[in-house]
């Protein structure tokens, strides 16, 4: 937002509650510490949500529409299909951090809720369809040899940058989620048929 | 363990603490919860560790030490760097109950910990070292071809299971991790040079 003026209460619950659902999950976060970092009282917190799992609903659905909106900036832009993926592949940056969605995963009582899982279900299958298509495209253009199957090909790239945010936390270091990309894109380099290699 | 003795209280601690942490996370895990499931007192406990930071770290080492035990016993094992890689690949199972060591790099306590991160940096390295043992050894004897360098190539492959849980768990359905699993294994199996494509 480019506006200065104030966020309403509704706004800054849904942003104070995004923040610390990446920082601590959903276990970890107590809707105390969305009350202190929005700044608002209780009594705002239960006119706007029914409580903590409404509100954290919420925030999930808004990180999904945020990532969704950065991956398709690359999926959808310019260059081969290899360009494409490379650059939603690089694009990635606050490695340390991990994904705010991807780490919804590991709380139980996330995947555990129908409701609280399914923006992290559409998320990454609306993802690995995208990513597929792309691959597709580049197949049906002659850009990309027939292996490996979109699908499959789309669901080990999406599953490179999940994973990378894995070992880059274990080390603290984002070098491991650097490796994992350059060795995808390299494996994927190989699949290009000859006139279309000039580019990446 | 085979022996039908029953189990001493320190074993049972850290056993408990291994599928509490699996399931819930160290936040999610309470000291409570630890001694309810061993089935021993909170003076056991106090005896034995001096609280939940170090049991903890005895648990994550001891399944640090196991998945590499696994791990190990598919890159050891024989046949073609090709048939080594998918043999570590294909051998992934409980895959909705995610990686215990994966997850912990979720857990602010845990990466925030110079101690508790540690065996999750160590066991993610020594896997990473490993594979790119193999691939190289693949690249010396002729097997795969020199692309990609085989520490990019490891961090793919050790990313693409990670990554491929986190996939798994917001779909609540093993097969985006089969299908990352897949796109791999074609990536992998489009280096292999054509004397050695008869095996996988």
């Amino acid at each position: 937002m480019s506006t200065q003026e104030p966020l309403g209460a509704q706004e800054r619950l849904v942003r104070s509650t995004q923040e610390l659902l990446w920082e601590r999950g959903y276990v970890g976060t107590s809707p105390k510490a969305i009350l202190e970092r929005a700044g608002v009282g209780q009594g705002s917190m239960y006119h706007h949500f029914s409580g903590k799992s409404e509100l954290a609903l919420a925030a999930i659905r808004r990180t999904a529409e945020e990532l969704k909106q950065g991956a398709e900036s690359c999926l959808g832009g310019p260059g081969t299909a290899y360009d494409r993926i490379a650059a939603y592949l690089l694009r990635e940056r606050r490695v340390l951090r991990g994904c705010p969605i991807g780490r919804m995963t590991q709380d139980r009582d996330v995947v555990r809720s129908a409701e609280l899982r399914q923006p992290l279900d559409e998320l990454f299958g609306w993802l690995q369809g995208r990513i597929a298509e792309v691959l597709a495209e580049g197949q049906r253009r002659g850009e990309l040899t027939a292996e490996p199957a979109p699908a499959a090909g789309a669901a080990a790239v999406a599953a490179v940058v999940q994973g990378g945010y894995v070992l880059a936390r274990a080390a603290d270091d984002p070098a491991p989620f650097d490796a994992a990309v350059q060795g995808v894109l390299a494996l994927l380099a190989a699949q290009r048929t000859p006139g279309t290699r000039t580019t990446g």
